[in-house]
């Protein structure tokens, strides 16, 4: 198998906490929002929205899904004072590709598991994939109304565009 | 209410894209990792872990917690293959501030909501924790068998430290 990524990351770390000036932010987001975004590996939150230390808590998952962020949502509303959402969902992503019965076939292959009690959540079009996730939050009654904007994270030119409602 | 955070984000990504060069990258992570970590404002994993855009799968919920990733983690192992996983806890934590009956009082006193079906998972204790969320990747028959590495981010040095397993 190919070596650890480990001492790249140590490596990496010890650099970035050299040179580390931010060691007094508090808790709480200081520009009081949260953003749901793609895990994609293309993707960095932080520097295509200019994200600083201590901005806003970043939600990450498989496709960018809000139903599955909602547990981190209402904690960082309840508890931490966010008050604004920002969606980011992205061309060429790997949701586009599979169905649930394709993810579900394949572990049954490799893993010999059944995981069919997992929703995966792929999805068939972008621009609805952000809608279908503005209106899952809207229409929970444990998320605060507060405003949502979606976007689409363009990977070939860095690009995000508003997702019209 | 406070301004919306739209105007501001939609001017740094303006910029970002302005000198954007990686419109090449393609969809499986090149470094073949993905990384679990916090979604605390504090944290910023591709600074502090030495990530650039096309690296690495980055899952981020409240805690880093991984059984709250795993939908994620299968779709990365089986679609994108990735082949180690990194998880990043922090100090002064918010899910250390808190319990499951906290929050769900917190609720229904100010929304009139029973959040009794969610488990939000905090906890007490952060390198058991960080162990914790290890164990729950490796006995998971639907995870495939990677190196895992566990660490503690310090909020106060920007330094990660090794939680030995």
């Amino acid at each position: 198998m190919s070596a650890s990524v480990v001492p790249e990351i140590e490596a990496a770390n010890g650099k970035y906490a050299s040179q580390f000036t931010k060691g007094d932010l508090p808790l709480p987001p200081g520009r009081k929002f949260l953003v749901v975004a793609c895990m994609d590996a293309r993707l960095d939150p932080a520097r295509a929205l200019g994200l600083e230390e201590g901005d806003a808590h970043v939600i990450r998952n498989a496709g960018g899904r809000t139903v599955d962020a909602l547990r981190s949502v209402v904690i960082s509303q309840q508890l931490l004072g966010t008050r604004e959402i920002i969606i980011v969902h992205h061309t060429d992503c790997g949701m586009l590709t599979f169905s649930e019965g394709d993810i579900r076939a394949k572990i049954r292959d490799d893993l010999g598991e059944d995981a069919d009690h997992i929703a995966f959540l792929p999805f068939g079009d972008l621009k609805k994939s952000v809608l279908d996730d503005i209106q899952l939050l809207k229409k929970s009654p444990l998320v605060l109304d507060v405003p949502i904007t979606g976007y689409i994270y363009d990977v070939k030119t860095g690009k995000v565009e508003k997702v019209e409602t």
